[in-house]
C-alpha cells in the first residue's frame, strides 16, 4: 500500500529507480529493498541511517553500508566498470559526507571514480598540483560549500563538463548552503551545471550518465 | 585599458572567450570584438542590444543578429557540425528568447540542434508525441519558466544527461525565475542539473561539451 | 480561562471548530475535548502527538488514532458518508504522513475518499494508469514534496477542481516545502488552487464542502 | 513555429487553452487567436496590452477589451450561463484589475457572476452588510491586497468555498504581494484555498469548475 | 567583567535595564539580579529558564516566576496602579506564552491589565462580544500568530494605539512568524505599530510608557 | 461601482478614511474627493501625484499638495492644534519625502509638530544637541534609511513614544528597505514599534491618536 | 532647513562629510557643496548624475565628475599622495563603474592608487600575471559581481588585508549582488572583510584609513 | 587520505592554516593537529568542542581551551605581542562568546588586544565613557547582535579601522543574525567592513593582518 514501485524505470532511463530514505520507516525501506531484491540489479538507497542499514543487512548479506555517506548499495550485477573516470574534486575536509554519497552512487552504476579531496581556492596550489589528474577525467564532479568558488576557479581551467554540487557546510550568511548554491549557479566560467544543496547521489547520476556516452 | 581579454582560453578549455553585453558600453563591445576579430575563431557576443549589433556589424560584415535572442554570432571557422545533436525543448512560447539564445550559442560552437518548443506539461500529449525525436538525442536541454514542472517529467522519461534552464517567464509568486529554479534543483526524476535563470547560452555551452565526448 | 471556544462557528461554516494542538499543552486539549465532547458532533484535532492521544482517550473510548497523520478523530455522529468522492493523490511514499492527516480529516466530515500514493512525475506512467480512477472523483487533493510538479501534469489532465498541498519532504533548496509551495502556486495547468505546506487538514477541509455542494 | 497549441485540451480538462500574452510578441497573440478561432469556441487571452487588442481586433470584430482587466474575451458559444453564481469579493478600489480579470474569465466560461468591491476588513460593517448576498454564491472569490486579511475573516462567516486572490497592492513589506499570499495560505479559518498573486483568471477558472460541479 | 549594568537607565527612559536572559549563562543572570537587586526597583528578566529562575530565587525570596511566560519579575517597589489599563488581546491558545511574558511585563511596571484571549477572527463575534471591554483601554496589544489578521479587524474598530505582537505560532508558510510580521506590518487599517516577533515583552514596554502619558 | 466608502469609520475610529492613491485612476480620487466633501471633515489622500493633485483642485480650490511628500491635504475644520506636540526626527536628507508624508498627516489631524531632519547616527552630536526639544515631545517619530540605527539609539535617551519608520533610502543590501525595518523591530532600546516601510502617514496616525490620549 | 551638515566630522573621524546624492533634488546636492565649500577641505559627492553635476560646477570651476563612476571631486587641498598604495582588482569589465567610484574617492582621500582590471577567476592566469602588484599594495580593494569567487582566490594568494566590494553585475540567481555578497562573506580564506554591493565608495574609504595607518 | 594541509600557506599569507571544526570527526581534528605539530608555529582551532580539546589535549600538554570562545590554541613560538592594540567592543553579555573567539585568535597571532562589553547602544553613555580607549587602538572589533547599530555609531567617533562581526544574539526578525549583518552593510558612517555572522575569527584574523602593517 505505501509504495508504487516504478518497475519500468531501468527501461525508460536506463537505472532502476533508487530509494530516497530521509522520511521513510525502517519498515518502509526494508519492503522496497525485499521487492527489489527479485530483480538482478543494483540497489542503491541514499540517507540511510544504521538502524535502516541492520533492517536491509538482515534480509540480504551481501548489502554495504557507507557511514560517512549514509548510503546503502547492493552489488548484484557482474560489474563492468567504465574504462574513462569520474573525478570527484572537493574543498574541504567537512565536505567528505557528499563525496562520499557521489562515489558509491557511481561505482554501484559503473563508473570508474577518483576522489580529489580538501583542494579549496584557499590554497590554489593544491589544486594546480591535481590538474592533470582532473583533466584526465571524462567528466568532473565539483563539491564545496561555505562560499563554493571551487566550481568558477576549476571551471576555467578544463574543457570537460563540471556538475557542481553545493554542500550545507558553513555558518551564519552561508544560510544552508545557499551561498554556495547562489556561487555556483552565477559562474563566471562556463561548463558548469548545478545540482541541490549536498546532492552527491544526482551529481554521480547525471556524471554517470555522461561518462558513459 | 578596461578589459584583460583571455588569450589561452581556447587553449586551456577549447572555447574562446564569450563577450557578456549587459553592463558594458558599446565602445567595449565593439574594441572586444575588434580584438578578437584578429584570431580565426568564432565569436559570441550575449545580451547584446540592436546598437551593439550595429556597431559590431560596422567592422565585421560577417556579423549575425538573433534578435529574440539579443545574440550576436560571427562564423570565422569552417563549421563542421556534429552528427549526434542536441534537443531543446522548451515548455511555452513566452521562453522563446531563451531558447534562441541556446541555439545560436549551440551552432556557434558547432553542434547540430533540434528545437521542440511550446511542449510545457499543462498538455503532456504534446511532449509524448515528440519522445522519440528527444530520445534520439545526446543531450537535452529543457528550457521552462512558471513553475518549470517539464525538467522533472522529462527526466523521468529519458536516459540523456538533462541540463535545465529556469526562466523568469511568470509573475507574482515566480519571483524572477526562482520558482522555476527550485523546481529544477529539487528535481524528483535523476539526471537533471542546473544553470542560472535565463541562462540559454551556460546550458548550450555545457550540452556542446557533452556532445562533442 | 485559556480558550474562547467557538460555539456558533457550526451555524455559520457548516463545522464545528478543530483543535490544532501544536503549542498547546497536554492540559489545554484534554479541556477543550472535555467542552466538545457536551455536543453530538465529531471531532478533530490535529498535529496531536501520543500523550495527548492517551488524555483524550482517558475522557472518551471512542477516541480513534492515526499515529503517521498525528490526528485524533471522535465519531458522534451516526455517519452517512458521500456518494461522489475525493481522490488525495500523492508523490511520493515520505508524504505520506500529510496523506494520513488529509484522509483522516476527510473521513471524519462525512467523506467517501480514495487515496492514489506515490505516481510521482518521475515515473508518470504509474500516474497515468490510474487515471480513471482519478477523474471519478468530484474534486482531488494532490500531495506532493520535492519540487511539486504532480499538480500542474494532473492539472492539465482532469477538470476537476484539484486542491494541492506542497509538502516539506526535500533537503537544501527545497527550503523546507518552499519549492513544492512555489512551483503549485505557479502552476501553468489551471484548476490549482493551494493550501499550506504540509496542511492536509486544511486541504481535506476545503475538498469536503466542495465534495458536499 | 512558435506555438504547439493543445488542441485536445478540451476533451481532457473541458476548456480550450487560455492565451497568456505577456512575454509574447503582438504577432504571436495574433497568429494564436487566428487559429483559435477556427473553432467553436470562446477565447481568452490574458495579459493583453491595446495593441495585442487592435491586432485581435483587426481579424474579429467580436473580440471584447477590459481594459482595467487587461483581458480580450470573444464570445463564439451561445451563452447559456449558470444558475448559481460565482460571488467575487474585494478589499479596496485599487485590487479592481484582478477583479476585473477574474469577472470576464468567468464570464467567459458561462458563470453567473456578482462583484461585492471596496469591502475590506479596516471597516467590517461594509463586508457584514453584504454577507446575505455573498453567503448565496456556490463559491467565493476574495481579492485583497496589503494584509489580505479579508480572506480570513470571511472563512469564519460563509460555509462556501473561498478561491483567495493575493494582489500585488501595497508598498514596502508588502514586497509585491508576499504579505498578502502568506496571509491567505496562513488562514485561521478553513476552506480558504489561494491562487498565485495577481491571477485573477486562476481564480475565477478554479471557481467555475466548482460552480459547474 | 561581563556586563556593563547600565545604571543611570532609569534617569533617562524612565526604567531600569531589564535582563534579556536568551544567551547568558545562570551564573550571569544571577550575578546581575544580585547588582541590581541593591537598588530599589523591581526587576524584570525575560526568557529565563526554570533553572535561572531557582538560580535567582536562592537569592531572592520574593522572585516570582511564570513559567509560561518564561518570565522572573521581582517587585520591592509599593505598587501603585495605573487606574486607566492595557487590553491584551490574542487570537487563539497557542500564543499564550506571548501574551503572558507581555502581561508579566506590563504588572510590574505598574499597569492594570486585562486579558481577552482566543478571540482569533476566524470567529469573529467572540471578538465584537468583548468590543467594549477593549474599547475601554487607553491602548491595546494585540497578539497573533499563523496570518495575524486579528491588528486589522481591531484597527477597525476602535479609536485607541494599537501594539501588534505577531507570534511564531504556525507552522510551513509561516516562516518562524513571518507570515504575521508582514501582515501587521501592512494593516489596511491604521493605528497599528509593530514590534518584534513573539516579543510581548517590547509590546508591553511601549503600552505601559503610552498608558502612563 | 468602485467605492464603498467607510462612512461610519469617524464614528467608530476617530478620523475619517483616508485615501490611498496608488493603484487608483485619477477619476477614482476625484469621485472619492468630490463624494467626501459633502461631509465637514478634513480630507487626506497619500501617495498622490501631480495630476490627481490638479484634478482635486478644480472641485476643491482649499486643496493643498505637499510635493515632495506626495500628499494632499484639504482643511475643512476649524482647526484647534493640539499643546503637547509630536517630535519627527529623521537621519538623512534623502528621508524628506517620508517626513514630510507624516508631517501633512499630522497636521491636518489636529497636532502641533516639530521637525529635526538630517540628525543620523554617523554624527551622533548632531542629535545630541537636540536632546531636549525631543524630550519635550509627548511622542516621537523616527525616520530612517540605510542601517535605521537612529530608533535604537534615540530609544535608550528619551521616555517617550517611539514610533519608527524604515525608509528605502539606501541600495545593494538595504534591498529597498528590509535592512532598516529589521534594525528598528530588533531595537535593543525599548519603547520602539515600528510601522511600514515608508508609511510616514501610518507613524503619524499612530502618533496623533497617542498625542490626543 | 533640509540639512544638518556634520562640521565637526573631521574632527572626529580625520575626514569631512561626503555627499550622498540618491535621493536628494539638484538644489540640495548644490546647496550641500556651496556650504561645504567655504572649508578648505576636498568635496567627494557620490552617485551624482550630470545634471547634479552641471549645478555643481556652476558654482565651482574645479569640480571634476568621472562619468562612469557617477562621482564628482573638488580637490581643495594640496595634495600630498601617499607612498604606499592601495590595489583595486577587479574581475570584469562591467565592474568598472564600481572601480571608477572607488578609484575617485581613494585619490581624493590622498593616496596613491594603482587599478588592475578584468582578471576574474574563469582566467586565473591573468590574475597569477599580476600577484607581485598586487602583492606590493599595502591594502587591496576587490571588486566583483556574478558569483564574486577573486576575494577568496586572491585571500589565499596575499598577506595584506582585503576589502571586497560585491557588485550588482549579472543576472537571475544574482539577485541584485546577492550572490557575490554571500560569496564575499562566506570566503574561505582569511583576511577577507566585506561592504555593501556596489559600494566603491565605502570600501575606498576603509582602505584609505588603513593605507595610512 | 582526508585532508590536503597547505603547507605554504604561512609564506604566501604570512600565517599558518587555521582549523575550522565544524563538520569534522574528532579523528579528523586530532590527525590535522598532530600533523601540524611537527612545524613550530602557533596552532588554532575554532568551533571545537570539548571532546575535541581532550583529544588534542592528549597530543599536546599545551593546548589551550576557552570554552565560551569554542577555540583550542596551542602556543609554539616565542611570543612577540604588538605594541600597537585591537580593541574589541561589544553590545551585550550575550555576544561573549564571539568575543571570545576573536580574543585568542588575536592573542594566537601575537596581538596586544583590550576588551570593552556589554556597551550597546540602547545605553549610549556607556561607549561614550570609553571612547578614549577605543581611539587608542589602531584597529577596532565591533560584535554586536540584535540590530547590530553599535557599528555605525562608532563609526561616526573614531579614526580608525573597524570590524564589524554581526552575531546570531536575537530572535524572531533576527533571522539568525541577519538583521545585524545587514544593519552593519548599510552602515551610514564609513570606515566599517563587515565578515560573516558569528565570524570572531575571521574579524581578528583581519585585524591582526592591519594591526601589523
Ligand atoms: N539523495 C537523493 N536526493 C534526491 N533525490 C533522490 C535521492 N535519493 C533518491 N532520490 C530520488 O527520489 C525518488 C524516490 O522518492 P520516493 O517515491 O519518496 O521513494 C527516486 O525517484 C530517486 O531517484
Ligand atoms: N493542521 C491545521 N492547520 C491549520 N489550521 C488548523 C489545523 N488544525 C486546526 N486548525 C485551525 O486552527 C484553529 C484553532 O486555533 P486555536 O484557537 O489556537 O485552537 C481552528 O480555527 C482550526 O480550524
Ligand atoms: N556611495 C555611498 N554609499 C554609502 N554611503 C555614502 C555614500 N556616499 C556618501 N555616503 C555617506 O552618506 C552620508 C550622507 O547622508 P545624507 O545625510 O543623506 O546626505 C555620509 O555620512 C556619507 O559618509
Ligand atoms: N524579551 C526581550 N526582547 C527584546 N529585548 C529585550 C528582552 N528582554 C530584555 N531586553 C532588552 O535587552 C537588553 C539587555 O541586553 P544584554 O546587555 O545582552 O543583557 C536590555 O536593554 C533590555 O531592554
Ligand atoms: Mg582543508
Ligand atoms: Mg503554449
Ligand atoms: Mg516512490
Ligand atoms: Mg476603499
Ligand atoms: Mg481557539
Ligand atoms: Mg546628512
Ligand atoms: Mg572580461
Ligand atoms: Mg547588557
Amino acid at each position: 500500500g505505501f509504495a508504487t514501485i516504478d518497475n519500468h524505470r531501468e527501461l525508460r532511463v536506463g537505472h532502476p529507480e533508487v530509494i530516497y530514505c530521509e522520511g521513510k520507516t525502517v519498515e518502509q525501506v526494508k519492503g522496497i529493498v525485499e521487492f527489489m531484491l527479485t530483480k538482478e540489479k543494483n540497489i542503491i538507497a541514499t540517507r540511510a541511517n544504521k538502524e535502516m542499514y541492520r533492517a536491509v543487512k538482515s534480509i540480504c548479506e551481501d548489502a554495504n553500508y557507507n557511514e560517512l555517506g549514509r548510503i546503502i548499495t547492493i552489488k548484484k550485477e557482474k560489474e563492468k566498470y567504465t574504462e574513462s573516470y569520474i573525478a570527484i574534486v572537493s574543498a574541504g575536509t567537512s565536505d567528505l559526507p557528499v563525496v562520499e554519497e557521489a562515489y558509491e552512487t557511481a561505482r554501484a552504476m559503473g563508473n570508474k571514480v577518483i576522489k580529489i579531496v580538501d583542494v579549496g581556492v584557499a590554497g590554489i596550489h593544491r589544486l594546480l598540483a591535481k590538474l592533470d589528474l582532473i583533466r584526465g577525467a571524462k567528466v568532473i564532479i565539483v563539491v564545496a560549500g561555505m562560499e563554493g568558488a571551487l566550481a568558477s576557479v576549476l571551471g576555467g581551467l578544463v574543457d570537460k563538463p563540471i556538475i557542481a554540487v553545493p554542500t550545507s557546510v558553513g555558518y551564519g550568511a552561508n544560510f544552508g548552503g545557499l551561498s554556495s548554491l547562489l556561487t555556483m549557479l552565477n559562474s563566471c566560467a562556463s561548463g558548469v551545471s548545478v545540482v541541490n544543496i549536498d546532492n552527491g547521489f544526482g551529481a554521480a547520476y547525471s556524471a554517470s550518465i555522461i561518462n558513459k556516452l
